[in-house]
């Protein structure tokens, strides 16, 4: 049996070499980047048997997304279209005062046209756990009819369902995505959202916690997790609030980071970890992947581990 | 005065290094690229002072575009759009029996929805000679009948406007491109054209030289040029045919030959040089180009000449 | 039901770039490379649903290769060791009269400790077919034994077994591994061999179909396939010789080549080609993977079906 | 009408890669270099219609200086000099308590022997303003001469002349520099110097205030600007003294970040702002440059304004 | 006469680029690296006249590490061997949480089968000093024993002999490492040691000069020096301890600090500087190395001297 | 004692990667780079004690060249020089029709002022050979001078002067260097040069072996080496003539052939072989290096054996 599905979009991330910017650079590195990718090879390299569902374009730039993907061990589950383009993002990484940019190209990506039946909905409903972010419904209006489908039969199969709130501002307004996600919510067991995005887009006020009960009380999930940046991350869950706190790194690329997090939240939890393990994990990982370069958390479980239990040492030799 | 402008799409050329391939590369390299601007470079570079006009996203992607082609000391007149893409194609080097392979992601680019008050239409009245390529009306209906517009403003003017078949078999079928092409040949004083789309996309028959006359015939060109890779080139001028032959090379990057050719070929003609003397421009810089990584011809007129006059040494030093 | 197990070492391959030498060079390029993982790819890559099965050292370099591996869409299987090295290659590229050397530094790996109950033997007893080299019997005399095992194995089993002679001059002598080899041979039932190694280790004489219908004879192969290098390849097969030339090619990194033909042949007899038809893709796909860096056939059935029907375009666009 | 015109070497940059020292480093990257065409570059970049002066030898080094200052849409107005060399500097990026390293190779270069009739003196008389700094009458007698002769042509044509101090110790001495320049200074309006170097290079005391007054007073200076690093700068104009603080920046590159200032703040008087609003552009585009690699700040006149209006996100997606 | 010779196992190090991970990197940096080693190229650049014996594969491996260690300008006595590996180690940097990783690959070095005999004992005993460190007798049995004789002869033939701790976690545990260095430390002169290594290794207590003076009381050692990471070193010399504060620096790449330490420490007591003046050029060599890429002080005497003087400048041009 | 002894300006070769065009390169690479230094490496990797005397500038670009020929094992003599520059040279490599184009920039080296007393004349009395080439006096008037003492002080004593034509038309003319040259040949005991050379050079005419017979009869030499290119090499020893043909070879890097050549010949003419053994040596070493990157032959003498064997095999493993 599968642990978790997945599903959303995957691009092409291309991005100059050290802090060349794209105006000037003759090189690109080429990988493989999509948030709910990231988080599918987080979980599976905690420990969870990860299945990630999308639709790719059948062409090479299609394929080297899922060669990749599946690198790190992931099953991919992919409908290969022989229409819609390969979506790309353009990274430039800043330093300040210049900040990191991010140049998106994914419009009429092969994704957007996705139907439910597109997907492995057997897989999905035998799955522990089912999980998209906000960025999806966001790309077109099918993926946000799909978005609602999937959620619903996941949840009636009795999938635990997953939502990351995950907002860009260069794909829709605070506005629009609000009124998208608060219809999707009533299918969403288990929110995840940055507590900026709750604050600009699901326009709730008060602290961290009161943001989370909110939440909870208005839509009736079951967690409600609320990552803080360098403040950690916040878990409502039964009605007990549980904090934990950042893990102090040297960024060396932060794209990812919260998809790190959710990956490692959701493997403990489907292992049958309790919320505060799993919040552990989920900060060492967004810790751990912030030293990584590229989008996706290249570590081991014994890594992770090893953040948790504060035994990292400098030098291992 | 200016000498020459061309109007075509430009796009960024992603390439892994070496012959590694798309599915599996790390990195690509990144250069612009596009048939009209490959033949404004040849043509400042062989003495011409040329100007390429285009429509660009407001992007750093389009700034990347206009930086690269300003560097080879050519003006660009870009209308700067805050909508549209910005064309991008993948390019596989290959081996035999490995095929060269382009992967065009070039559709909804920003230059599609180009009318002709974005063209600096002045400078085409004021021009020697205007170019612009078979691609250019392939790629949209806007693009269709703006480029009929200003081959029309062009000719009226008294600019020479010279036009290349360029057919690419991944933008539309030779019927297609057979009915769109003829119906701009009327508003063309010079055609270049590749042999092989003058038999598969003008269904011409005969010898080369019988396909120039055709062609001169039936839309009374001024001057048909007809390449023939490994055979050189020839051209018919006042009722004379001219023969060159090619000048042998070893390969290092093919793609971009014939843009170099036409480039050196205009910008003599345009300098005031005889049509044969005019080929053998061409085709050494054809030939030079083929040596160099990228689509465009980075080569002196110095150059140029020592391969025309045949004395290029091995090493020079 | 899987279609193809295939057992033996997987290596790092690490060369410097272009024709730089390993005395000087201040990088290396690190690929994962093993003439049986090679198999399964071209295997997979033709069509064939793929296994690749073997022990590796539980370390960053061992999930190295398992990565590699995974992302061309191989199942692995394999059996973590706390225990022995990941075998190395250094490969540096030759240029006449320099030769491509090879520098092993495989001792004491992981690999040669393998017991049948490492293996997945259900699966190779469910499998179509299962497939070694000449290469895994010379590591060990536990692989020695090993291979023999599950020879036996999966003959009982009903699963075609096939061998691929490989002899590797660096790790034993032709006596030794003709004696090793030959008593093998019982539990194979197709053979493929390099002309060259039927001669000088298998001690054969005569055309490559005397030798081919010889090794038959003497050891009740089903199937002898007598590969040609530029002469293409011969097999032998229910009493009738097929021959196949081999595809010109320009090539750019020849190892593997043998391997990318038996993945391809093993994966189109197994999809019910005929031995012909077999042996034409195998030479398609042999031809492809010199043009590709690596060990590996980084190919589609398309790019090798268009090899076969001979119709490759130099540059596709 | 041409906003700026600069006169000035601009030399090749030779510089290891990371943090690899030049005595044992295989590989440099390549970039164009010099103070005058960096401010002329910034300026442009902030909406400047600029004009770099300057000799370079008929050689391949002297058009790549070339080719690189066009591709920022600099109009270049060389003299192309048969004699002398390409100007080149080694450049070793230090770190703590290892300092960053220049190794100057540009003696003899073709610039050192421009007389004014090399130079556009008609776009000098027409622009708005002309500046070269005190590297430039550093490097040879003839150099020095011809700084006055275009210094006194730019006044006497109602040009504003402006003059960084820019002192080189591995140019010349305190003294000889202090000789030199207050020569000068009687056709200079626009005088900019490092606090340090009116310190220990132009004898001065007292605050940086106090500095700029003397200077103003002693030489009838328009405006005076004194920069001083991390504490921003300061600048004494209309009997006003304006200060601005520096922006906090992580520094990439450190080089170029006073021309960075020196042409954003031109650019903006040029353009009618006010001193302070010059200041500010100033510094901001002398902090975003600090994040680039190289001489030059590739910045976008957006980018800079989001820096002064301090609204610039970490990640912008 | 030799001023120093240093015995030891040199490795080629594998390191990917960046912060990449082993797991999914594409290249792989290469270098020489041996804690022996990094102490004569200190030490040689320091001023010594330096000798680094050890037996090498007789391999493009082997010859890859003589070559870059005597680009240094050291004299290399190798003993090439037909039998046994390069050892290698492959490094990852880190960044916090994730910390540097080595994966060592040196099992079955040639240089683990080092007798006295293979080594220039001539040289040895002609020398000033002879160094070798704690690596070295926990590589294997035989040369436990040999350096045991090594360091017996060189003392007895007047040379001094130096030894460093340098604890490896990953090749004994403590309780063999103590066992082991001390019965060597009879033939010890100089000892440097981690305080660290003290503490847990040789199981000292108290403060850094107690766990200083109690070795020297023990052992019978002439000088003792305790290295303290941030906080500098110290020295106890003729019953005076003296101390040396570190120099504080911006981290590049830390292997190899305490090497560059111990080099220049060694080749300023051998050219009869005073102990406080050795500890100073000690921790200034340390500083720089940890600036610069590899495990080599690529440093000249003047850089270290400016350190110790403190003048070194931000930029120097 | 030393074997041989050569004297001869190193510079830094700059060359961007691929077929790179200097104009449009981003990156260099940078190697060491002189005949004189080549044809040392080739005799030291021959099995010769070689030492290469030469003045450099006391810099980390002197440091850099003194690093890398360090590496291949050679001595170096030195004289550091506080004035005077390193010279470089930037190659461009070609590709039929486009030649290899050399750029030099070495004017004012500090080799130029290279005086006898700053040379190891001790060292060079004691040799075995003594060896430099035409470049050499074409620098300077005062290595003119210097060349011809060298030359008579080692003839003198009884080391064989060794010296190769080696013309270089951008540094004279034919005439200045026959004119310079033939006044050095009474010092000269082996003299080599390329058939073109003789011919355009030094006027001569007939066959190679006529050539051969001339030079020999006008100047005294003990030995004329006559190099052909693809036709091999011929020498005339003790009144005979010996021819040896090229070997075949794919090139990756031309520069340093003849260089390579004669290292080769020297190296095994001082160890005791015949004339036709040393041209095969000589012909086999110059077809090797052709196949890597670089000025210099880094080849081992098993592989030059293996080539004078024919025994090389296209693929070592």
């Amino acid at each position: 049996m599968t642990d978790l599905v997945t599903f959303g979009e995957t691009m092409l991330r291309l991005s100059p070499p050290d802090h060349e910017r794209l105006e000037t650079t003759a090189t690109l590195e080429l990988r493989a980047a999509g948030a709910e990718s990231n988080v599918a090879i987080a979980a599976e390299r905690l420990g969870a048997d990860a299945v990630w569902a999308s639709k790719l374009p059948d062409s090479p730039l299609g394929r080297r997304v899922a060669t990749e993907l599946r690198s790190h061990g992931l099953e991919t589950a992919v409908a290969w279209s022989d229409e819609g383009r390969q979506g790309t993002y353009y990274l430039e990484h800043g330093a300040a005062p210049r900040g990191t940019n991010v140049v998106y190209d994914r419009s009429d990506a092969a994704v957007t046209t996705t139907r439910p039946d597109d997907l492995p909905l057997d897989a999905v409903r035998d799955a522990a756990a089912f999980h998209t972010s906000g960025i999806t419904p966001a790309l077109s209006d099918t993926l946000e009819s799909t978005v609602a489908d999937v959620l619903e039969t996941a949840q009636a199969a009795g999938t635990t369902t997953t939502f990351d709130v995950n907002y860009r501002g260069k794909l829709w307004s605070p506005a629009s995505a609000r009124a998208t996600l608060t219809d999707l919510f009533s299918a969403v067991d288990v929110l995840v959202t940055a507590e900026r995005d709750a604050r600009d887009v699901l326009a709730r006020e008060g602290s961290a916690a009161e943001i989370a009960r909110g939440l909870a009380d208005d839509h009736g999930f079951e967690t409600v997790v609320v990552t803080r940046g360098d403040a950690g991350a916040l878990a409502l869950h039964d009605d007990a609030v549980h904090e934990c706190p950042a893990v102090e790194t040297e960024t060396v690329d932060p794209i990812g980071t919260g998809d790190a997090f959710v990956g490692a939240f959701l493997a403990r939890r489907i292992a049958g970890d309790d919320v505060p393990t799993a919040l552990e994990y989920g900060t060492a990982t967004a810790a751990l992947k912030r030293t990584i370069p590229g989008d996706v958390a290249v570590v081991t479980r014994e890594e992770v581990e090893a953040v948790v239990d504060a035994d990292a040492r400098e030098i291992s030799r």
